[in-house]
């Protein structure tokens, strides 16, 4: 059995977060709403939360009757814009980290190759919106 | 700051491995040497070696002068291949385990955009091989 990788939890929350505010069709959400729609941490999502209204995905309404909503339309919110926002540092090998230990990295190609096959996956993600996994807001189970 | 992620150190290590190989020109290479030429961990490397070998990536000869090198021409080993051996189970985001405690899951359409164009990925790195990426053997400082 090898080792699995994955995309951060920071950009599995972010997606989450995006498709409950594209679920509710423009009313406000809570942060303690989606808390309890998912089964996740808080605190989690409050990073997530935080970093997707200050980049422009979530409009954050204050008050006690405020809430969270998309900023824009979701089908103006590509994918790949997402995955840009919440993985900048996508490190795919050690190479990558400006400390690199690697003795080769100077001479190393690799690096380029790599990165240059990840900004397709990247302008692939461009080709869709939150618009296009958008689900019916029935799905969760505690919502509503 | 936000939270980084990578591709395993498997794969970073088949990589160096297989680079290694390549730039000794078809003489044997022990993994004694390349644990000495990257400073790395001889545990981990007996692991990536095995599974190189029994993939048909390496050829180890038996005996006290033996060793590893090449089982077939770097041209031939894409890079896509690579990965796709050491991440058969690169997993995006949660929800592509087959236990994933994600309410949406079943109703989620993210799961087959992100797989889908993470199969860009590797297929982008099918264009690429072994010696794309082949460096001279003076670059290692201990080799030799």
């Amino acid at each position: 059995m090898l080792p699995t990788v994955q995309l951060t939890k920071f950009t599995d929350y972010a997606f989450r977060v995006l498709m409950y505010a594209d679920a509710a069709n423009g009313e406000l959400v809570t942060i303690d709403e989606i808390t309890r729609a998912y089964g996740v941490s808080r605190a989690h999502l409050m990073k997530v939360v935080n970093a997707l209204t200050q980049a422009g995905f979530l409009t954050a309404v204050r008050g006690r009757s405020g809430g969270l909503r998309l900023a824009r339309p979701a089908k103006e919110i590509s994918l790949g814009e997402i995955v840009r926002l919440t993985e900048p540092d996508f490190a795919l090998v050690e190479c990558f980290k400006p400390d690199s230990p690697c003795v080769i990295t100077p001479s190393c190609k690799l690096y380029r190759i790599l990165d240059s096959s990840f900004q397709k996956f990247l302008t692939d993600l461009d080709s869709y919106s939150l618009a296009d996994i958008s689900i019916d807001r029935s799905v969760f189970p505690v919502a509503g």
